[in-house]
Parts: structure tokens; C-alpha cells; sequence
């Protein structure tokens, strides 16, 4: 496997490899790869010719008063992960080669950035959509693969692409979850073990919702109301949204008729936890 | 000469050539190409091995009140003018497959957009990065012609395609003028007899900065004192901006040092017409 830091080198590996007519994959991350990217790599690793792994964490899209500083960084284990996979090319750009001085453009994303985590995260989506702009322009996958879990990034990632013709076929796959039903994250190590234990409510949540539907609820409020309930039923818990919306969209749906998405964000403490579920209305 | 007009008919006709390694040039208009085209798509042509000159009146970069309808589309000169110029492909993208619905995607250039054209059309520069983006992700040149005339629009590609690691070699040629100096723009044709005849003024306007800072000014003001003085002493001109910047950073100059440029818009009757002269002071 290469490791590749410099943006030059980057752009002339992939020249070499478009030249041989290959199929390029990427799985963009910031690093502290757990099995949820891991099955992303395996699954890019069979439907690709060379593989590129991008580990940034990407300044642009942290708050001011969000874990830039303390977002975890094990690169050693992120790359022998890498390895095991048989991924072809860790890219690992520093920040300051991304965003050098002088460095202003923002691509947006507005209707879709300015809910939910957008709404909470002011600025995380332009960050989101100009870093994945200038990975896209640097590697120029064929194919790039993304988590489900963040749900809303991978919606906003499908409409960048298209919008902007970047010519990435974007494949979304299935959160990974803990056997208990907590949604894989870098930032699950923030938990204490008391809220780690009180963190698997929200995917309980969210089924609730699902389950609600599956027995015929069809009014969006009340199947938000039924989310709530459950996640309220534990006093350390806080609600940052839980919301019936349309999968492409995002918007919230007043009533609920095909395939549909459950987003919800909750707190625990200082940490806040994100996750979502596909469900079909029949 | 190929005429492409589908964006999926172009993406197969650049996949092609990038296989076979040559280099793709590509000359970005609106149609209604005069002698300045002709000099861009000359100079692109001995540059690169597969030539695109684009032609799409991108409604985008047209504020609500400005010429979109009435823009000049001479579609068949525009072509014969790209078949003697030996072009290989003419892409001419409708707006409606470029912007279909659901586009919501904005890319940006802020610090290069805000002041000149920018404050005088607040969504022009938005238009052009994204449509640039847009067009330079189709097309996937090694290298794309500018003419200086549109100075502002010019550096803030430059910025846009570093920023966004597009991997384009932006290319800006000298402005082509009639025999009496007017800059040559596709907007000229809007210019009553009378006008036309004053349209002149601009240009001689730059010419007396330069020569004021040939002469020992560096005062900024001084300069755009000297240039204002030359619009406004006749009657029907009205000045939007005459301005002394930082080539780069189009950022106002109080004091000359080293390559600066002069930048100028007034408005006769209801053409606006901009112009620029790029000094060396000594």
C-alpha cells in the first residue's frame, strides 16, 4: 500500500491509472476507521480496480466550538486497516496543503444543508461539500462510497455530484451498529460507560418510529411524537431533532407514503449521537 | 467539426480522448463570438491536441434585470467562425440539462467576487464559478483560454480552479480592441452610433493612469482621480468604478508599487461596458 501526503504525487498516480483505463474507487473519511468504514473498504475493494482511502479531518467542517482539536487521530491503526484490506492508496493530505493562504472558495448546497444537522452545524455542510469537491477533483473516482449513517452528508454528496457533474457514481451502504444497536462512530469513544449504555435509545427510537408506521400510523407528527417519547423516557437524554422526512429532499413529511427516512440527533451528556432509518410505508 | 450538444454525448467524447493521452483544451464563451474569440480559440488551438469551445448563455450569472433575453445568439456565425479555426468539438449545453430541476448547488469565490462587477451584479461571479465548475468537470481540460477583458472574471477562475484542485491550466489573453481602442465585446452591438463613437473614452480613460504612473504617480487616488476626470469630461458617460488594484487580489492600492492594474466600468445610456490595462510600475 502507498501513502501518499502530497497533493502533487496524488495527481500523478491517478493520471497514471486513468491512462490504463482502470476503475478508480475512493472511501473518503477522517481517519479512526472503525468497522463501519471497514465494510465501506470492503465493499469498494471488489468493485474497483485501484483503491484510494482519503483520511483528512477536515477543518472546515468544525464549528468553532466543536472536537476539531480532540477528534481522534490513530493513524498507525487507521493504516493497518488500510492494509488488511488491500487498499491500494491511503491518501493523507495535511490541512494545510488542502486550504492553503489565500484559499476562499465554498461550494454549497443550500436547500439541503439547512436542516438538521445544518441547522445545528451552521457551516459543516459547505465544509462537507468543498472538501469532497477537492477530493473528487484530485483522485477522480469512478466510484466513491459512503456511510448511511451520516445520512444527511450522503443526500447533500448525491446532489453535489450530479449538480456539479463530477461523474462519481456515489453508493450509500447500511450503518454497521454494535451488537447492542448503537450506530458504529469515530465519536463513540467519547461516551462514558454509563451513557454508552443509555446511547442505544435513539436506534430504539427510531424503530419505534419504524414500527409505528409498520402498524399504520401515517401522520408525521405523530410518529415524531412516538420517537420522542422513547427518547425522553430517559432523564440524561436530550432531543436535537427526530424528524419523518423525505429521503432526497430532506424535508419533513406531514404525511408519510413510500420510502421514507427517520433522522434523529440526540445528546447524552456533552456528546451528541446521530442516526437514521429507511423505512417503506406499504 | 463536432457539434456536441448532450452532456452525456461529451462526457464519452472527453473519456475517449483522455485514454488515448492527449491534451484537451478548452475555450469557454457565450456565444456571439467576435475577434477576441477568434484570437482565444487561435492561440488554444497550436496549445492542445483536442480543442472544445463551449457556447452556453448561462442564465446564472444574469441578475434579474440584465440582458439574458437580448443577449446576441448567433448560433450558425458562431459555428462557422469554430469551423475555421479548426475546433473539434462545439459544445452547446441547453440550460435546462445543465440546471435541471432540483440544482441547488452553489460554488463561490467570495473575497474575488464582492467588489467591482460583483457589487454592481451581486449573483454574476456565483454563475460563473458554478457554471466554470461545471463545465471544467464535463470537459475535464488540461489547459482553458480567458480573455483579460473580463479581468475580475479571469482571477477569480484562477482562485476557483487552484481552491478546488481542478488541475486546469488557466491561460489569459490580452484584450483585443477595434482600431480606436474600444475593448471588442459581445455587448458593443448594444451601442447606439453615438454612443460608439464615446465608447472610446474608457480605454483612454486606463491609458491616462498608465500614463500618469509612467509619469511618477503612485498615489492611488491620484490615479483614479486622473482616470475620472477623463470619463466624466464628456457629458453622457456616467463612471461605476475606475479603480488601481493588486492584480491578484483585485483589493483597492493606496500606493503603485511593482504590477498593478487598473480596472474601469461606466455606463453610456444603458450599455455598461468594463475595460482594464495591467501596468508595470517602475
Amino acid at each position: 500500500m502507498k501513502i501518499i501526503r502530497s497533493l502533487q504525487a496524488l495527481t500523478t498516480w491517478r493520471n497514471r491509472w486513468q491512462r490504463e483505463g482502470v476503475t478508480i474507487g475512493c472511501v473518503p473519511t477522517m481517519g479512526a476507521l472503525h468497522d463501519g468504514h471497514r465494510t465501506l473498504i470492503r465493499a469498494a475493494r471488489v468493485q474497483c480496480d485501484a483503491l484510494v482511502v482519503s483520511i483528512l479531518v477536515n477543518p472546515t467542517q468544525f464549528g468553532p466550538t466543536e472536537d476539531l482539536a480532540k477528534y481522534p487521530r490513530p493513524i498507525a491503526k487507521d493504516r493497518a486497516l488500510c492494509r488488511e484490506e488491500g487498499v491500494d492508496v491511503c491518501f493523507e493530505p495535511t490541512a494545510t496543503s488542502m486550504y492553503p493562504g489565500g484559499f476562499q472558495t465554498v461550494v454549497s448546497v443550500p436547500a439541503l444543508a439547512r436542516r438538521w444537522e445544518g441547522h445545528v452545524r451552521p457551516h459543516h455542510f459547505a465544509g462537507v461539500a468543498t472538501v469532497v469537491t477537492k477530493l473528487f477533483s484530485l483522485i477522480r473516482p469512478h466510484r466513491a462510497w459512503f456511510g448511511q449513517k451520516d445520512f444527511q452528508q450522503a443526500a447533500l454528496v448525491q446532489r453535489l455530484v450530479k449538480d456539479l457533474n463530477l461523474g462519481v457514481d456515489i453508493i450509500v451502504r447500511t450503518t454497521v451498529r454494535e451488537a447492542d444497536g448503537l450506530a458504529m462512530s469515530s465519536r463513540n469513544v467519547y461516551l462514558s460507560a454509563e451513557d454508552r449504555a443509555t446511547a442505544t435509545i435513539l436506534y430504539a427510537g427510531l424503530q419505534a418510529g419504524a414500527a409505528a408506521i409498520r402498524q399504520g400510523t401515517r401522520d408525521g407528527k405523530a410518529i415524531q411524537e412516538r420517537m420522542t417519547a422513547v427518547i425522553l423516557s430517559h432523564p440524561s437524554a436530550s432531543v436535537d431533532y427526530l424528524a419523518v422526512c423525505d429521503p432526497v429532499s430532506l424535508e419533513p413529511l406531514v404525511r408519510v407514503a413510500g420510502r421514507i427516512v427517520l433522522l434523529g440527533a440526540i445528546r447524552l451528556g456533552r456528546v451528541r449521537l446521530i442516526d437514521n432509518l429507511i423505512v417503506q410505508a406499504r
